[in-house]
């Protein structure tokens, strides 16, 4: 499978798609869940609440508030406004369902320094088109790629599944060009600076509290020759914990580590988590004695030329031999690769049906891995107890560091009599989680950024001093509070609203 | 030579000897010039000036203003203001001669995340000695390593010589506390996060501006069971050049790129940069009849495995061979790897003959590395001219990026007839470098930061905006002004003084 053909079958498809009203992705694209993960839901979470329906409903917006003279064309019509209200968390989908508008690239690479410029509202196919025109790649791929933009990239300190070879988003901006209502602000574009803080820095995960991103310089590396995945089953969590670290700490030139833990290993291996590549692994899987109901599914990544490729996973199999995980090859990696941008589509066929599936993500140090997963856990699954509703809960590594790693977290629970009373039971599993998180020190979010949702629990993990900070600068660029007033700085517990 | 004996001596000699008084390094500690080094600067300097001698006198100083009251204890002796009232740069030198106190280590290394707390006064090789009791490196080696400390480093965004392996400072650093008149501030110690801006980025950089950083945590890595540094030379700096970038792009597991342009590998190489590493090659280099004038020392290391040092180096003479560069073997590797530490000995000994010499450093994407080269180069060459004054200037690279490079000057010029006309000759120097980098978009320090004698040019690198977003931060953590504040963000120009 050509990565190539891949992108412009995805641009195809977005140009001759649109956007959907209220919901992820595209209109006519969707994923159904498999029989088996309806029967594991019914075992797990309980048979399925009411359906929550796309309702969509006429709405009439208030006059904008006057504006001062901002240094760039504003659009105020209802229509901007309507369609840039509302993200694309749960929350958001249960409360109104929302389209955008198509993003136009515009892009320069200097071939020599692999630099390229965009405009903020560019897609990830779009960048990965522009780039891949002149032989080279961002390497940038969340999960949301499909939909998401550059300059969002940059405002939220997103982590794209290669962060392990590729780095995060911070380490790919090299520069920017942010507009508020005080200042247009360029930020020169360097290799690296010891010209007082890096600014870039400030500007990377402000939400747009201090401005808006209007234009972003990445760091482009060129385009490697193959792509490829290889998946293992380590015997139980803490052997695939070692492996992790140990191929992370290791020289070899890896671009993705993904360990799975038992429960989730199990739904994506022998239930199926929709069309799951690994739905057709059950029966080899079954196959493999040796590997019992602790066994953790792992996916190595390597990208580069063929040898590269073929030397890093070589490498890693080495190492993963030495805690007894057993190879699956490269079948089930192609079969995630192909559809990695697929699984938030799941979220909207399983509304329909009743249930409702939500993701939280955070990091910690190694040593409290496993402790951050057993708090989230037991927090989740016993935070609807008193309404004799239970939630199941599924934790997986996608973005190991030297000293630490990331734990995702993907739930399920039973929707309830209203959307309403849904979003009640979502947010007390939700508040059950980010207080386990504080209370082990975690962070509160390693990659999907504070929002309003986490804005309550910013000051325990940045501290008094860390919001003075940020509020002055947001004072500094934004002297009125205009853009973005809502998000990162403002404590109300949106939870109850 | 085992990295772990060459630490435990220069552990022993630290404790041993007297940190000199109003020079580099410990007392009794040269580096005196060779013979052909005082040939090669009559020719392409001029003979010496007078000689700028330690005259080392009583001072007075006046009372401190009164302190309000700050959270940790703080020292007002006469002697402790004297000590750290100067830096270590050319001017501190000829202005003052300093003294400064041990540092205490203070470590807690958890062996699973690698995470190590230290002091901030703990220097380098004391860093080193604790973590090798347990099994790890922090692989940061700045030239100042003997005599810098990890709080330092922090504050000024210092980069070391296996910043390629290892990164900079702002890669290594997890956590920190600062100290202000208004706060002290824990920052969390996370491998990664989205929680708002990076604030430990701004601390980073600040000089001191924000506070007292009273506590660093590092990330620290497995001791790599050897380090070799493998020397080239490339036919001619373009070649260099591009064999640089290539490698940096490459997976390959190295942890230094060095390469000096033509100038400063004949002085290193044919001429003997004092006890050089390189004196001895200059037969071997006169053999090369293959290589010309135009050749470039390039030197090559990699730290891990015995097997992935060995890897390393030879996917690296398989890329260097394509540029046709030809192997020096490790021999020079050996001398630079002991020796280098040592340099910046060799300036004192230059001023007691009549000589000075100082450094200055930059970043530049790679499309413009040349030219930033070439207006240096003949900004520091051409600043004295009126005077019937030279110059004579080296460069190299040591600190490649995906994008761009740094490239490091060294000068030197004759002294004046008295201290102060020295250095009036140095700040037409400095001046005219500074104005040369910001006229080529590069940036003003790579990494020995702001200071007061970079102040000037920081707000046409950060812009109005970045200043007074730092300017905030400063007036919001120490709202009196008083800790450092005349560094960073005073724009003073001190060349004046």
């Amino acid at each position: 499978v050509s990565q190539s053909v891949e992108l412009s079958a995805i641009l195809a498809k977005m140009h001759e798609r649109t956007r959907r009203l209220g919901g992820w992705g595209f209109e006519g694209e969707t994923v159904e869940p498999s029989p088996r993960m309806l029967d594991w839901l019914r075992s797990n979470v309980g048979a399925p609440g009411p359906a929550v329906r796309d309702n969509s409903f006429p709405v009439t917006l208030p006059e904008p508030r006057p504006l001062p003279r901002l240094p760039i064309a504003v659009e105020t019509t209802a229509r901007d406004r309507l369609l840039h209200a509302r993200g694309q968390g749960l929350i958001d989908i249960i409360r109104l369902r929302s389209r955008t508008v198509p993003a136009v690239p515009d892009v320069v690479v200097d071939p020599v320094s692999g630099l390229a410029v965009f405009g903020p509202g560019t897609t990830g196919p779009e960048v990965e088109a522009a780039l891949a025109e002149r032989g080279f790649t961002l390497g940038h791929f969340p999960q949301s790629w499909e939909l998401a933009t550059v300059g969002g990239w940059a405002a939220t300190r997103s982590s794209g599944q290669e962060s392990l070879g590729y780095g995060r988003i911070e380490d790919l901006v090299a520069g920017m060009e942010i507009v508020a209502p005080a200042a247009r602000w360029r930020l020169h574009t360097q290799p690296a600076s010891a010209a007082g803080p890096d600014l870039h820095r400030l500007i990377m995960g402000s939400e747009g509290r201090l401005g808006v991103i209007t234009e972003v310089t990445v760091r482009a590396r060129p385009k490697p020759e193959t792509t490829a995945v290889q998946a293992f089953l380590a015997p139980d969590l803490e052997r695939g914990l070692e492996a992790v670290r140990t191929l992370t700490l290791s020289p070899l030139p890896l671009s993705m580590l993904r360990l799975s833990d038992a429960p989730e290993t199990a739904v994506a291996m022998a239930i199926g988590l929709a069309d799951s590549p690994f739905a057709g692994l059950a029966r080899n899987y079954l196959r493999l004695r040796g590997i019992g109901d602790e066994a953790c599914l792992m996916l190595v990544g390597a990208s580069g030329s063929g040898r590269t490729v073929r030397t890093a996973l070589r490498g890693a199999a080495s190492v993963l031999s030495r805690v007894r995980a057993v190879s699956l090859g490269r079948g089930p990696g192609r079969h995630w690769l192909r559809d990695r941008f697929r699984h938030p589509y799941l979220r909207e066929a399983l509304l329909d049906l009743g249930w409702a599936t939500d993701t939280l993500e955070t990091a910690v140090p190694w040593s409290r891995a496993v402790e951050c997963r057993a708090a989230v856990r037991r927090a989740l699954e016993t935070a609807l107890e008193s309404d004799g509703e239970r939630a199941a809960v599924l934790c997986h590594i996608s973005h190991p560091y030297v000293d630490g790693t990331s734990l995702y977290f993907t739930f399920f629970f039973r929707t309830a009599d209203d959307p309403d009373a849904t979003i009640e039971r979502w947010a007390r599993l939700k508040r059950a989680a980010s207080d386990a998180l504080v209370s082990v020190g975690a962070t509160i979010t390693h990659h999907h950024g504070i929002g309003s949702w986490h804005a309550p629990w910013l000051e325990t993990e940045i501290g008094e001093a860390g919001i003075a900070l940020v509020g002055d600068a947001a004072r500094t660029m934004d002297p009125e509070g205009l853009i973005n007033p809502h998000v990162l700085l403002d404590p109300t517990d949106r939870l109850r609203e």
